[in-house]
């Protein structure tokens, strides 16, 4: 093993637990790409609801009311 | 734009709604005031509960006991 | 006071009252022995479902089902 | 004291110092419109290299040539 | 836009122009497959030095003193 | 394996590699006392300049000049 990237995602609250999977599933692989052996690949996805985000000075969750997480 | 800043704001669950646009808001204005397009600005706000923060060695639920978040 | 570390901790979900404790209490202690007044030391515990840990390309929920938090 | 903020501040290297003091002040500020006490509040400002955000795909060393950090 | 992901990648120090950029490319494709326009993707690489990381109670500078990042 | 703590350490730039060992011996023994298995802890430290630390709406270059990391 030997070099360990660590992968904080910060997300809206409410994935799927498939959108979720593909997110572990897609970075791994980017860093098995660079021959880093997937074992050694961590990665938390902070959810956090949308109205703790802030955008353009707006909450998201007045700014993107419509929008839904994947 | 171009120069985006992103700011990860760590606090005591149960901020009420009002608080949360007012951290949004002033962060962001802080950020225009140094030029920097309010558009550019993105900030997440991870509220977590008082047991799980330490300070001087003590939990904030025991030390803290009586405060409440604004 | 003066030097002041910021401790931020990613554990799964469902950490017992007493395991949050012993962790703010050793780490608060291990810069203690370096010399920094304990005041000085923040620690936040960031707890996130296993089904948003993704290691070695995996869910913890799903490769780590049968395992719980201290 | 009681309520602890801590805000970790992402942006490009390469800040002014007065950048930099504008940035504490300002987001202190914020948080003593909260009746937070100015005490309470830690602000940790990370500087990265350019070439190290992506920004839409691109890194930022790229999209952004032209433009510099205050 | 709307949603949008932002991720801190934690590596050592010493990556190649050539894999941040793989980096980059590589999660923002992650979250467009996520139907995540790849204008609302941030990404940032945060390098810190091999000793500078603990792994197994060991210093990654001692443990895994042969090994390089891509 | 399995439970697997992730744990930033935010300091000032200018740590001895001696307290960087103690850091990193120290908190995984926090873990290893929890019961989780050495391997699985991971410690990242982050330096950052003093001029880049707000306490209390002051850089900490500032207000604590005289004060050197350990």
């Amino acid at each position: 093993m030997g070099f360990i990237p660590i992968v904080i995602v910060y997300m809206w609250s409410g994935l799927s637990l498939e959108a979720k999977q593909k997110i572990v599933d897609g970075i791994t692989k980017v860093f098995e790409d660079l021959r880093i052996p997937k074992e050694a690949v961590e990665i938390v996805i902070i959810e956090t609801p949308k109205e703790n985000w802030g955008v353009g000075g707006e909450l998201a969750s007045v700014k993107f009311k419509q929008i839904k997480p994947p």
